[in-house]
């Protein structure tokens, strides 16, 4: 059999239901393939780098491996961001790329490129196969490496030929599974023993606790310990859950900040976070000040960065949380009774034409179970800030590598992962610009995704964050308008746009809500409120001072 | 001053009026300097990758340094496949982008990404300067390294903190000036001698000819041998040339064929070309057997690839080869009589509405100066083998790295560049959605481009070099039709929509040659005729057999 079937037997054996990207003459052999393997879609997108988002999504949302495809050249430097993504969000992803034939190495053949090195630093393993036999078996390392440990992206780059080339048809190997990793018993004993001794405690999740969510509840209510959550990990959690305290961090709430300020709280309790820049708003020192310190993580290497950790414990967050529950619970553990403030409401006047009002507007007629995907912009911070969160996984939001355009590849993987759910893209006009055409994509796998488009004619994330960093802004961050509802119908999709408050409806919403395919609802909205994103200001105002 | 605020001033004494990119959080610094800068304006575009193609077609039709700026994360990695194409095309430009403050390196602050060992292996140089003092002289010793030996892009990253720092004054040091490499006398001698021995030769003419095209002709004209060209050089001389034979190698002629396989030919001289694929028909042994090979070229790592080289000069090509041309005349040098066959005129038969018939069709009505930017796709192949070269340097060809959507990109750097050349941009429509949105760049920029787009609903060149290769062709290489015309009158450009060859008139032409900014003209037409690209499939059809 050809190597490259062998590597397609291998992904059907995996489950995988679709692989993402562009094909072209040095991935042929690869898409040929699935003319004859119906249980795997190729969705082919307009950009390489849509495609990796939404594998990523995929494989969030899936809980199982993404797989995207680009040809030799620039179709694997196109995914490289993709890659970089999928790296910072602890994503499995494999990223197959097309290489040149192995004899033409070096001599300028068409498209030709070294993508390995490329990928070294941003996947967990790059590898060009040079020998047939060897493809399955570096792809199944390569999968497996993606899954194990924290999990990531792995590249593998398959040079024409070798896909070609004919092999003695091997076994194929099981797609391996996650070995969950779990602290020493004695440390959490020991964990367990500083929970019940603590007086007041509280609790940090971030975004490492997704897959670990009711474990992380069970034991935040055993212990009765108000928690607060990082603006990535905004969204996992129903907002009417009574120890939640908010969102920590870049564009989050005063009443977490509150807790954080508590001179009282004696244990800190972090699940699931690398105390990055926005988790912490640019590592405030309060965050962890006279608390002892528990870190709860599968990433060795994000103990004792910026943060004295007292006890680091080294595990899969779901066994070691409900490790330490069961702990709790075997002792004769009585809570303290501390009383837990009540969680603020959202404010919402509805009499302004802003982005505050337009999201709050548009969810409350959207489904409760709707899942929000973010892209990268100004609204991002009113989202984070604003926006409730109505059920259960509801938002995917992406404040670490930020790249453009991401949330609309999301929304695509997302959607395949669990069509169930009403799902809806929240976007800016920078972002559709970048990777807008991705709608057509939807359209012609008839994926139903509902694009809010907010569209400021600006890149108002920069505008605002120039403007309050440097007292002016740049003429060149504005754009002139452009009627995106009406490029949207103009490509076939329905589409609607607002211009008031009042043009949100029921009528509306029920009207544009997608059923068979895409849609998009542009909001045409200048907002010039300062956007709750002032700590990012701060940071960047920092320097040169 | 700013650290920053020198690089500025570097860059304004070295004459560069574009700075191409996308501004953010880590490069907002760099870009509050452009407000005192009114000598250079940032082309802010809709892709990062689009503005690397613009930087490098500034580069390469300015005759100076191109240069393109992102942020940290994405907007680096956005970049990647510009400087692997820069690196390709052996284009001077200089990849700035923003990284994370020194301090918060490994802390996950926002986009973070070492972008440095990611574009090693695409560009000459690139750095992380960590030190306030050390921005300036990186950033001129980076330069240095792209416009000399064989020039190629370079990528600095600039810490936040970095940018804003203080730093005394420095003075500021000129632009380098490119040293032009000259082979030792002895070797031209010899070379003159050959030449001069010669009965019947033949000349090569590649990519490496821009900006020597008239030492070439001179020395062809000289040496009366005739001469052909690769695809990429398609389009320095017009086809008028009377020692013109055509392209040779990717979707080239039948009459350079029979040249190249004339075993009466003695010596051949090649000149700027790396013999590549699409150069050399799939590395055709005919192209130096039996013939004395001279091959000319900057970069000595051309030589002894596949072909043995009997004679490589390492030297500059327009130095090189005038100092070829001197030494013959010095001598008493009469050219061998040897006819040259005249150029096979174009065929037109303009019956049928095909790629082939539209293509003659639109170039008749354009002005003869026009400047096009070819992007790729199946039409790129009608371009090369039918489209008449009018006029000197008329075609931007990408065959080698080949990344889809360049060519738009291309169009806004090359006009630019050089405003008084009429421009225009002929794409498809998997490269439109990919970077079409760059038209809305020309918009605002008032950039008079025109955008002939060849919509055939399907990616073309795939679906027609998968059928040839493998006798069928997945349906998800095509779409559902979009009415790309429409989509562009929705965002505000004139637009018309070809529906027969009939509808390419004078009036029509005439109402969408552009004026003031872009303009585009869409031509439907699923062409299923099989377009000249033959011997990309058998190359590709040799493997695994």
């Amino acid at each position: 059999m050809k190597a490259v079937k062998a590597v397609m037997d291998y992904l059907v054996n995996g489950n995988v239901t679709h692989v993402f990207g562009i094909p072209a003459g040095s991935v042929n052999a690869f898409f040929d393939e699935l003319y004859d393997t119906p249980s795997i879609t190729p969705v082919v997108t307009k950009h390489e780098g849509a495609a990796s988002y939404m594998a990523a999504a995929y494989a969030k949302y899936s809980g199982s491996l993404g797989v995207c495809i680009a040809s030799s050249g620039p179709g694997a430097t196109n995914l490289v961001t993709g890659a970089a993504n999928a790296m910072r969000e602890h994503l499995p992803v494999l990223f197959l790329t097309g290489a040149v034939p192995v004899d033409t190495v070096g001599l300028n053949a068409s498209q030709e490129l070294h993508a390995d090195p490329i990928y070294q630093s941003v996947t967990k393993y790059s590898q060009r196969v040079d020998r047939a036999e060897e493809l399955l078996p570096e792809i199944h390392k390569a999968v497996e490496i993606a899954m194990t440990g924290v999990p990531g992206p792995v590249h593998i780059s398959m040079p024409i030929d070798v896909q070609l080339e004919s092999i003695a048809p091997p076994s194929i190997p099981s797609f391996p599974q996650r070995t969950k990793l779990l602290p020493r018993d004695e440390l959490i004993a020991e964990a367990a023993d500083k929970l019940a001794d603590t007086k007041k405690g509280m609790i940090l999740l971030g975004q490492g606790i997704r897959g670990a969510v009711k474990d992380a509840l069970e034991l935040a209510e055993l212990l009765h310990w108000p928690f607060i959550t990082t603006p990535q990990a905004k969204g996992y959690i129903p907002d009417d859950h009574p120890l939640h305290q908010g969102v920590f961090g870049f564009a989050g709430h005063e009443q977490a900040s509150t807790l954080v300020h508590d001179s009282e709280v004696e244990t800190i309790l972090i699940l699931g976070s690398s105390l990055g820049e926005t988790a912490t708003n640019n590592w405030n020192p309060h965050l962890t000040r006279s608390k002892y310190t528990i870190q709860v993580d599968y990433d060795a290497t994000v103990f004792n960065r910026r943060y004295n950790v007292d006890l680091p414990l080294h595990g899969d967050l779901d066994v070691t949380i409900s490790s330490l529950t069961t702990a709790l619970k075997s002792g004769d553990y009585n809570p303290a009774e501390v009383a837990v403030p009540v969680r603020e409401k959202h404010r919402n006047d509805r009499d302004e034409y802003n982005t505050q009002n337009v999201l709050h507007a548009l969810q409350e007629l959207l489904p409760a179970s709707t899942r929000f995907t973010i892209d990268i912009g100004e609204f991002m911070s009113y989202v984070i800030h604003h926006m409730p969160v109505r059920s259960a996984d509801s938002f995917d939001i992406n404040v670490h590598f930020g790249a453009m355009g991401s949330g609309i590849g999301s929304a695509i993987g997302a959607k395949l992962a669990d069509p169930d759910r009403p799902t809806v893209s929240i976007t800016g006009d920078g972002c559709f610009f970048m990777h807008g055409m991705e709608i057509l994509t939807a359209k012609e796998y008839d994926i139903p995704v509902l694009f809010i488009v907010m569209n400021n004619a600006r890149l108002g994330m920069v505008h605002h964050g120039h403007a309050l960093q440097y007292k002016r802004a740049h003429e060149r961050f504005g754009q002139k308008p452009v009627a995106i509802a009406e490029m949207a119908a103009s490509m076939g999709i329905p589409s609607v746009r607002i211009e008031t408050l009042e043009d949100i409806d029921t009528e509306t919403i029920a009207k544009i809500l997608p059923a068979d395919g895409p849609s998009l609802l542009e909001i045409s909205l200048v907002d010039d409120n300062i956007p709750p994103m002032g700590d990012r200001v701060k940071f960047l105002s920092s320097f040169g001072k």
